[in-house]
């Protein structure tokens, strides 16, 4: 299996997000890949850096006008004011139900407003190198599978599966998942399936694919009536126009077991099975683990290779994307227990 | 004149808000209503309590579950922890572009930013009442004036004209004028003409009202590419449906001295009179005075009779609803100047 990191990721440092409405240290950081590289290279796993430059393939998946700002924005926060480099800049105000989108205004913190949807997402002087390291590492493991890998796991940060059409949202700032995806599909592969085993759905992706059948959307995940993102991720959910029957969503309780979970990822299995595609992207969340800090699914660490083990089953051309998972001290063993249980 | 105050206004009362990003002492706050009844007071003004409930009209303009969630939302807080009692509710994630609305999430946060379009609007214990008593107020206002009086204001707070259908945003809760205009129209004015001179485009009067041309909306306000609500309030707005024609946006750049104000106001006030309106509402901000805190025009104390004397001249049944203006302490007589040119 081929491993990419993102030697951007450590610039994407912000101090404070909002977390349920209270300004409290980010859960995601740098720390977070520093502990899966640190397990990757306890087990003398080679891991590389991005081999190819995802920025055609950026403007596919995400608005043309959204990542012009998401690439500028610090350096405008900065023109705004010096003393800025030590004040993170956090939406105030957002266009929903009648509100317009169409029109960019020129206030600073409207635009940031404009391309959000929490303020937990938090912009910081390295985000756009950082979030373009991970899609390109996204771009590179998909060229791997093209090349004629079995698979390939991107180890970066920060993660992408929230990031919609064009707005940053739960720490994600660009689509790597959705990269992957659009990437293999130029490349030739006629179907993708994208599965979402991160405790939260993946909206962004969601909403990116949503009218296309070329490539499915299959999540498991907390159940949105009470866990982040709250605004998608219900089981009415099944894709529109073209798209309508090529998404899936399995929301579950918090609190689930592991048993009823696996039970889940079966479902979601047999529907990308079912797919017929020729490869297969995972976002994979590693907060369904027990100790996570803020999900609530119960898996255990020897969840994992069994996961890794179920995704191996699938047979298909497979990326993994590391997305979630906040229990650091773990986070980098439970990477490595679903890549070993992958290609055991 | 007719003067109705909010006996319960004071009970709306937060600490903070958030403003272009930052936490700041909240600009609106009970201070505002003191100074204008003072004002009142120092001229012999006599100042009455609301006469009607507005209950069933705001169940027009507002929807049903947003209105549920106002009225219930700070027991709902404090029932998540006594502690609350102490911690201000921001929003923290909110649904933009591709995610729902017509979900309402369990999570009170979530719910919090389902119906709010930023988090300048704090709620505190006392939120509802005050709301509730300002729209009274202003259903009280309109029935003044089926009963036959020439005018009526409303000294109330906090203002109302930019909560939409279903969101509070901008430091309103339930919109004031809106409750005035659909009270008119229930009693028996056939068309209605809201006109709004706060400096701040008032977005949620206009889309309560954007597919009816029953009840035109009027508006003149700083651009709203540089200046709050900054999603709403273009030219280009013109209504729809129905409405298509009945909308008519005037922004005006930050920085629009007193004669170029007083000839957008002309306009404004000649499509009203082409509107044939039975009855007027006025959106009575007073943050077009140069020493506001939070805006960018530069109308003089001397202006406030010259706008009063130009509403008397549509020589219309009229209400006027108090909405912005945050330089306080000249803000009552302000506020009474604008009375007194419409009764000269």
């Amino acid at each position: 299996m081929r491993i990419f990191s993102n030697p951007e990721q450590a610039g994407h440092n912000p101090r404070d997000e909002f977390f349920r409405g209270q300004r409290v240290p980010c859960f995601e950081n740098p720390t977070r890949a520093r502990y899966v590289l640190e397990a990757l290279a306890a087990r003398g796993v080679p891991v590389g850096s991005p081999t190819h430059d995802s920025t055609a393939v950026l403007a596919e998946v995400h608005a043309p006008r959204y990542l012009a700002f998401l690439q500028d924005a610090w350096r405008q926060w900065l023109a705004l004011d010096g003393a800025n480099a030590d004040v993170q800049p956090f939406p105030s105000v957002w266009p929903v139900r009648t509100l317009r989108s169409d029109v960019e205004p020129a206030n600073f913190i409207a635009r940031l407003g404009l391309y959000a949807m929490d303020n937990g997402s938090p912009l910081a002087a390295g985000t756009w190198a950082a979030a373009k390291g991970g899609a390109d590492a996204a771009a590179s493991a998909a060229h791997a599978l093209l090349s004629g890998e079995r698979a390939a796991f991107c180890a970066t940060r920060p993660p992408g599966h929230h990031a919609g059409p064009d707005f940053m949202g739960g720490y994600c700032f660009l689509n790597n998942a959705a990269v992957a995806a659009q990437t293999l599909r130029q490349g030739g592969a006629a179907r993708v399936a994208v599965l979402d085993v991160d405790y939260h759905h993946g909206n962004g992706t969601q909403a990116i694919f949503y009218r296309r059948a070329d490539v499915l959307f299959v999540s498991l995940h907390g159940d949105p009536r009470t866990e982040y993102p709250f605004y998608l991720g219900h089981a009415d959910e099944t894709g529109e126009g073209e798209g309508a029957g090529f998404n899936l969503n399995l929301p579950l309780p918090a609190g689930t077991r592991p048993d009823a979970w696996f039970d889940a990822l079966d479902a979601a299995c047999q529907r990308v099975a079912a797919h017929g595609a020729d490869a297969l992207v995972v976002s994979l969340g590693l907060d369904t683990f027990g100790a996570d800090p803020i999900a609530g699914f119960g898996l255990q660490a020897d969840d994992f290779p069994r996961l890794g083990a179920r995704l191996q089953r699938l047979a298909l051309p497979t990326v993994m994307v590391l997305e979630g998972g906040y229990a650091s001290a773990e986070l980098g063993d439970n990477a490595c227990h679903v890549l070993e249980g992958f290609e055991a």
